[in-house]
């Protein structure tokens, strides 16, 4: 068991932020990524064809028989978590978990700012998991569908994105909050606009870091962390369409080149 | 056979822009629109994905029985049209020819600009069919993937939108164009901003309308209009995928509100 891969899902390529973060942590283990780019996004598309996306991305995942499933992916938590949950057997872990948890125990005046897609925003998600830690923090929340194609441009620290943040931003910093959850995993590329944008007093809430630390956690406790020895852990990139930027993108991503990427046909799994 | 329907179909929900002038030339005919809203936007994707997702919808289209196809959409033209012609009996007409041409009638100094997604740049398809006209007409072009999210969020004329445009068009206008084809259906939502940084010299070439007079000379050719007597003609409208959105941006595309809208299952096609 402990030998297999770790699986990690995302709609395109926003999870690699996730990826880069278990790689810290967990140096020794393999990981297959599926990023689903020819349905990228996921964010503005309806509950039942995110949940439907998931699971097909779950099969696949399942098929290269995977000891752990990370979904790298905002949107797909919120819409297809629980369900994933209940229906395998192997650990399937979410970004919104670790990020809600983060932000209820950072928030100092218990008023937390939320920013996402379409998708996971009309979800209630980090509503959801936040109020089972505690009922008293108030959520104010945005979607912020530019920032991806922004990200995605690479126009991430340009005047395009700083107007940008400050339109969608302003009336979170005026409702108070004293800390913002990157409720997408394209959103740390943005990092810097966004914390330049709400100021220093708010803290920023990165998702990414505190799912790989949850990923470990669980894998300890399950006795399935890889113990063989080895210089070099296997990373093997599963994609279900290799677009013309396909390349510059994912290096922006993971700030290292893409290798041994193969195409496959979601639709069957 | 002229009694049948047109068959209208777009990635999404830009292809509407091209319906509402088939709509006012054309009254008399009933139309069959479908809109891939689960696999949107195409512009990104490669050359195999457009091509597969556009055979899909001119499949499902001709169960519908229509005497006539129009691609709504540049990418899906640039990337599949000319192998659809040849597969298909009836007549299936793009939106890159009509907006070629009156481009190549209309400079005057024989250098037009050429904007659209990344898929229909990179396809070259406006310069093929410009040089077909007249071999001396430069092109100068540029994608703009930003565009269609900024118009989907309903920005088209704000901050952002014009910062987005100038950074966009600058090169364009330095080298010179004297017009410039709107070569993505979403873009005349964009039109005035597009417009006021460009300046008033260069003149703006809109595919949509001039696509929509090609289908109706095409179809006066083949003695396929429909001459019954009625009050009013039918639409039907069908999509991949409903997301939370969708009538709001529907209506922000027709200028009136969609009724009779089915979901389907694109890939089953």
């Amino acid at each position: 068991m402990s030998n297999r891969p770790i699986g990690v899902f995302d709609s395109g390529l926003g999870g690699l932020t996730v990826l880069k973060e278990i790689k810290k942590i967990l140096p020794n283990e393999d990981i297959v990524y599926f990023g689903d780019t020819a349905r990228v996004p996921y964010g503005p598309r309806s509950k039942e064809a995110v949940k439907k996306y998931t699971f097909q991305a779950i099969n696949f995942l399942m098929e290269k028989d995977v000891k752990a499933i990370v979904i790298a992916c905002n949107t797909a938590t919120a819409r297809a978590l629980s369900e994933a949950k209940e229906q395998y057997d192997i650990p399937i872990i979410g970004v919104i978990e670790a990020g809600a948890r983060t932000a209820a125990y950072t928030t100092k005046n218990n008023i937390v700012g939320v920013i996402g897609t379409d998708g996971t925003i009309r979800s209630k998600a980090y509503e959801r998991e936040i109020a089972k830690i505690n009922k008293d923090i108030k959520i104010v929340d945005k979607a912020c569908p530019l920032f991806v194609p922004i990200a995605e441009e690479g126009w991430a620290n340009n005047e395009v994105a700083k107007l940008t943040a400050k339109i969608y931003l302003e009336e979170l910093i005026n409702k108070d909050i004293d800390c913002l959850v990157l409720g997408c995993t394209h959103y740390p590329i943005l990092m810097r606009t966004i914390g330049e944008t709400v100021g220093e007093k708010i803290i920023l809430v990165n998702p990414a870091k505190e799912t790989a630390k949850d990923l470990k956690k669980t894998m300890q406790e399950k006795n399935i962390l890889n113990n063989t020895q080895r210089t070099q852990a296997k990373y093997e990139y599963y994609v279900s369409d290799i677009p013309d930027k396909f390349y510059v993108i994912a290096k922006e991503f993971i700030d290292q080149d893409i290798e041994n990427v193969e195409k496959i046909e979601i639709q069957k799994y």
